[in-house]
């Protein structure tokens, strides 16, 4: 078939490898918040020591776009509830934020307080949990997150 | 060993399949504005039809953060020149937006601008280029992203 679905399906899969990992006093998903405007601890991000090279410059007070892969997700989940308030429809999760989606890549926005190592940053604020794999870190742009 | 770096080297690689396809007149990254805000084109995002519940309450109107595979960047790079402009120090990739780095997640800022059928959106604006794979969508949230 050439139509758009048989397109679509066609794309090829990606082999995605973490670079680090979020060290957090968050243990469990049951105490970590839904943002991180919701009273989120600082933590530390402990990148792999081959990456070296790609944090530098970066310093106290950047303002960082961190990706993370929340590897406690469900990736059938299609639809939920928001904030799991069942008040709210059933909405599609590429409208929601919640952690359960396809691909479960979460975006969080990060200020540097301390450069602890060569290779590790402290953060504030952060909602993912120990453990939570670390995938790319980018500088924040105003305009576009 | 059990250091520090043992355990990052640890971390599982992960498999990211596409969710959808970006359609652009931006052909060649030659073209395409290095930012969104940049007189990026508008484009479609072309959605698996798999996936369609997972559309479900979009609207015209929302502002969606949108996570591509930049499929043609370097994953091998670890520093740059912001915005090719060889008067900025050589920086380290996850202090830029560069698409060259290890894994080349695009993050943007769009606006649904057009339902143009159960899985096709028209967003504005996009810096990506035709044939980008979409892996993410979710709803933007003011204070991150």
């Amino acid at each position: 078939m050439q139509d758009s679905h048989a397109r679509v399906d066609a794309l090829e899969i990606y082999a995605l490898q973490p670079i680090g990992v979020v060290r957090s006093t968050l243990r469990a998903t049951a105490d970590a918040p839904n943002q991180a405007f919701e009273n989120a601890p600082s933590a530390q991000l402990d990148i792999d020591p081959a990456f070296e090279a790609a944090l530098h410059r970066v310093q106290i007070g950047d303002e960082l776009i961190l990706l993370t892969w929340l590897h406690l997700a469900d990736r059938d989940v299609l639809q939920t509830h928001p904030a799991g308030d069942t008040g709210i429809p059933l909405t599609g999760v590429f409208r929601t934020r919640s952690p359960d989606r396809p691909n479960p890549i979460g975006v969080h926005r990060v200020t540097v307080t301390a450069l602890e190592g060569p290779t590790r940053l402290r953060v504030e604020a952060l909602e993912a949990i120990d453990g939570t794999p670390i995938i790319d870190l980018k500088v924040a742009i105003a305009r576009i997150a």
